[in-house]
Formats: structure tokens, sequence, C-alpha cells
């Protein structure tokens, strides 16, 4: 039996959209192609609202991560980490031999606006690389305040992970000035994983032009150049999840944007006004996601007991990330999922968990 | 009207290959994933015949080429030019700020044991870098020789892109010595694109030890890590893609590997016999693929318009790449397409051209 997918990304895919990947391949040097990947790009910079260059890598968005750092970052960069995957930016930058500093706190917290200047008035970086939406944690980050911030370090480029946010929570990458804005299919998206999707500012073109040692496959500039001359990949791309991408695109547009977040928002506050009944939230209060719960185990159940349970009706949540593994639970509110079938999951729970 | 593919790439896909893609999704931490992830790298190992390391990353070849010289390469790197694809190799090396050299050849030729040999005497190299089918020539190298000269420098790892003949051309892995043997899955897997294929031994997993800025995506030892702890991937997988490649290895086993290589031999047969009576063949004598004929457009016809009139019948062959556009075509033969397929499409071409 099919479980349904209320895990933090891959996310439950509809029926049609799975078929879509099905229809006969094209070659990714013919018309048809040039067609469909210029076509859906524009529909992503519409959705998206935003006139920076967009494009769509076949690879996991931590491979657009790694390309960030390489096109941005000669040496130093600044990281803001409070979970797995902000902790990840980190990792990354180390990985490619660039100096990275952290600020670290606690997973559940998020870093703030001031603390970020307080480190930015210390030391000269050439980038800030922050998640706005923290899968690990189910926190988000103040990214609004921290675009502020930014503003007063023009010298100083934004990379921002959206990929458990973008096209679930609204983000406003051009008014926020976010140089690198990278997301991942099967997050909000609610496709099958394999593309990446990023959105790269003038400004961090700009910087790509200075930065050695920037690799081949997610040299930004090659592929802005590719775009340009030929409206195509410089490499052989995922055919069959652009398929399913261009038609999850129209379903967005059909839907409506604002309606798409205030759909998430409504999930969100269902299922966290739950928790608090319940149980407690994980994040610190104030900067939870609009997309994904992240729950503390204040009673002591077994996570894994539960999930093994609403397996058998049909059902799947996430246990806690990593280190919080049990001492936390995640039930993911994202991409098409709807209210009906939140209240469907948490009756299940209610009943399994007897609450 | 669907256009039959005999282009280089993506290559036809069977519907139920297709239609494979469109399962239900589930998660990349789930026991099903591992389960699908761990039975198909054992597939893997079964129909390549070998016992290295085998690793299915989201991505094209060509981030796969990336990491082989990350992984491997601190330095001094030796690339065999010879077509678009070997260049690319050279390229590659250089982008990740590697001091790379090239035994440049002109486009059809391929490179001899002895040029590689008389190279590695002058200057001591961490790796050779080839390419075994260069697709935008039609040429395959004599991968066989030069693996005996390379027994002759144990030092030297050996790098191989086989994108566009593993699966079509035998190639054998460890019998060769070859330390990153790489391929793509929409070539002679006959699947869409989106996959990479690494086979990757213990002396380049040794190597990589040594070597730093291997970055994240592509870091063979963490992948490796990762693999021997839970049977998944780091990060987030094509699982859909993934479908695709379990259900097409499962064929390939009922074909037969054997049957698919004599299969892959007899169609170049076909082809590369109609080539030499009409037309003449781009490759060296003696050195001609298995895979993908690169035919020299000797009666000057226009390449464009003969595709063209193809399409309309619902066929697709590949215009020369690059520089060789209309002084060359190619015809591929490769992945699941059968001899009478492309009796049928040579047919098509006769009467077009009225051969």
């Amino acid at each position: 039996m099919h479980k349904k997918l209320f895990i933090p990304g891959p996310t439950e895919v509809r029926q049609d959209i799975l078929d879509a990947q099905a229809k006969p391949m094209i070659g990714h040097r013919m018309k048809a192609f040039t067609e469909l990947y210029t076509g859906l790009i524009n529909k992503l910079k519409e959705l998206l609202q935003t006139e920076h260059f967009v494009t769509v890598p076949t690879a996991s968005g931590t491979a657009l991560m790694e390309g960030a750092i390489r096109n941005c970052v000669n040496k130093d960069v600044l990281c803001c980490t409070y979970g797995a995957f902000s902790e990840r930016w980190f990792k990354i930058a180390k990985a490619c031999d660039r100096d990275a500093d952290a600020i670290a706190l606690e997973w559940g917290k998020v870093v703030k606006p001031e603390m970020i200047e307080e480190q930015l008035k210390k030391k000269k970086y050439e980038a800030l690389a922050v998640v706005h939406n923290e899968t690990s944690t189910g926190t988000r980050a103040p990214i609004e305040q921290i675009a502020q911030v930014m503003k007063r370090y023009p010298d100083v480029l934004l990379l921002v992970d959206t990929v458990s946010s973008l096209m679930g929570d609204k983000v406003e990458i051009e008014k926020l000035g976010i140089d690198v804005c990278l997301s991942s299919s099967q997050k909000c998206f609610a496709l099958p994983p394999g593309l990446a999707i990023g959105v790269i500012s003038e400004r961090a073109l700009k910087k790509a032009e200075t930065v050695s040692g920037k690799g081949h496959y997610m040299n930004f500039l090659d592929i802005k150049d590719y775009f340009d001359k030929k409206g195509q990949t410089p490499t052989t791309p995922a055919v069959s999840l652009m398929y399913a991408l261009d038609k999850q695109l129209d379903k967005m547009k059909a839907e409506g944007m604002e309606n798409r977040y205030q759909r998430h928002l409504a999930m969100a506050k269902y299922v966290q006004e739950w928790a608090k009944k319940n149980f407690a939230l994980y994040p610190e209060a104030g900067y939870e996601s609009v997309t994904v719960s992240c729950i503390k185990n204040t009673k002591g159940i077994s996570v894994a007991d539960l999930n093994t349970e609403l397996g058998k009706r049909g059902f799947a949540i996430s246990n806690g990330y990593g280190k919080i593994k049990e001492e936390t639970f995640r039930i993911a509110h994202m991409g098409d999922l709807t209210l009906d079938e939140i209240k469907e999951l948490i009756k299940n729970i209610d009943d399994i968990l007897k609450l």
C-alpha cells in the first residue's frame, strides 16, 4: 500500500504529475526541448515574480548550495547554523576549501539580524549563507529582517537556501536582495526529486567572474551563456522531470500563488495548534516554519511505533532529524497537500495515540 | 507525432520504462528506498561484473567527470583529446584549477597507447583521463591496449568516460584496471537522462583521501561512507528515475549482456556498411564506435533537411557535433534499439535521399 507522504521531502506527488514524467523522450538539443525549457523558465519567473536569471540544474538542492559557494566565494563566507541543513552550508564551504566562519546556534533557535550585523562589523565577508526554512528543526529564519541588515553591506552577497520553503512560503527574492535563492523539486514544488531550482542575481553573476575554480557542472556563467545562446542547458538535463515541472507550474498558476501560500499557512496553523495542545513545538516561539512542524515529543511516545501504525493506515510522517530523533517528530504540510488531508492525518494520530 | 530517437542520447526509451517512473513517491530515508537502491546497486555490479564501489548520483555524466577530477587529482592530469567530450575532460580539469596536459589529436582520430606511454615517460601524472567512446566523432579508443600501458604505471589512475558505451559495448572494468568508470542513464542504458553511474576502484578511493577541495556533492568518500552505513545516498536522489533504472536492469539481465553487446555490434555493422557504400565513415579506420556511427557527408546533402523529412516520418537522427555539423551526421544504434528498427530507419533515409 502506498503511504501518503507527510514527510519534509520527497513530499506527496499527485498522480497526474507522476504520469507527466512518462511522456516519450525528446532530444535535449531539439527544438521541442528548447520550447519546453524556455517555457518553464518563463513560468518560474512569473510565479516567483523575478527578472533574475533562473536555472534548473539536474541535481539535488545541495549541489546548488555547493555551486553558490564555488561561484560566489573566493575565500570568506559567513554561515549561520541552527540545524542540519544550515550546518551543511558550513560543511560545503569547508569542503570547497573556503574559509568559513559560523554563527553557531543551538538547534531550534534561529539567527537574528543583530547577530549577523555584529559579525559583519568585525570582519569583511564575501557572502552570507543562511537557510530560510530549516527542515531539521521546523524553524523559519527572519529573512525579511536579515535582508534589511544586508542592505547596509552591499558588498556581501546573500545566499539563501529555500529548499523547503520556496513555493510554499512567500519569498520576495528581488525585494529582499537575495543573490542566490536555491530550491529543490521534491519539497513545496510537490515534484519527484532530481531537479534544483536556482534564482541568481546580476550581482552574483558579476562576482562569479572574479572567482576561480568554479568547476564545470555548476559554473553559473557557462550555464547562463548557454541558456542565452540556445535556450538549453550545457549538460544533459533530466527531461522527464522537466515534463513534470512544466505541468506543475501550470497547476500552481491555476491555484494562484497567494492561495498556495494561504493554504500552507492554514495547514501550519492547524498542525501547530494541535501540537501545542498535545505536545509542544520544538522551534523557538515566533519562528515556526510554515511548511514543516517539528514537534517536541513531550509525551515520550515511540515515534517509530507511531509511524509503523500510521504506515498500516497509509500515512508516513518523519521522525526527528539525526540527533533529535525520537526527541522530536515532524509533520510536513507542504506542496500539494490540503487541509483536509492534514485533518485526516491528525485524526489518525489522535486515534493511534488515544489523544 | 513522437520521433523515434536514433540520436546519441537521450536515446529511445521504451514505454514500460517510461511508465515505471510514474509509481508513487517514497521517502529516500525509508526502508523502501534502501531496498530499491541497494537492490539496483547489486544488479549493476552483477551486470558489469565488478566488485568495485558502484554509485548512482543524481546528475549528468559530466558532473561525475568533474567528481573524478576533484577526487583523484591534486595537480597533474593527462587528458587525451580527439572530440568534444574528450576535450571536456581537459576543460573540466582546468575549470577545477588542476594542471592538465593534453595529447591533442584531430577530431576523428583516437589516442594510441604509445602516445600515452611517451607522455607518461616524460612527466609524472596522478591520472590519465580518456573517453572510451567519443560521441561527437563516433570513435572508439583502444582501451584494452591503453590499459596494458597503464599497468606499467601503477601510480597513475585511469579515469574513463564510458558515457556512450557502457551497457552497449563491453567494458571489462576490473580486468582493464579502470579506476573511475563513469556513465550516464540516457545512452546505452536506454533510460531518461538524470542519473550518472560511477564504478570506483579501491585505489581511487585511497587517492581521494589525499586530495583536498573535493567538495560535497561528489565527494566519493562521503558517498561511500553513507552507502556503507545506510544503503542510501547522502543527498536526495531522483527516486522516479531509479524506479526506471531498476526495471531496466531486470530487462537487461533477461536479454543477457552478451546478447546485448552482440545486438549493438550487429546494428553497428549494418549502419557502417551502408555508410561506406553510400558515404564514408568519419573515424579513422579500425576505431569505429559500436554504439554511434559518425558519417562523412561526402554527397553534400543537407543534413538538416534530411532530418526534417525523417521527422515527418517519425524518426530523428543527429547532425554532426559542433564544428563538424553538416560535414558529418550521426546515427545512434544504442540502448534498446533493434536491428529491425535500424533497417527501417535506413530504408527511410534511402527513400528520402533516393539512394
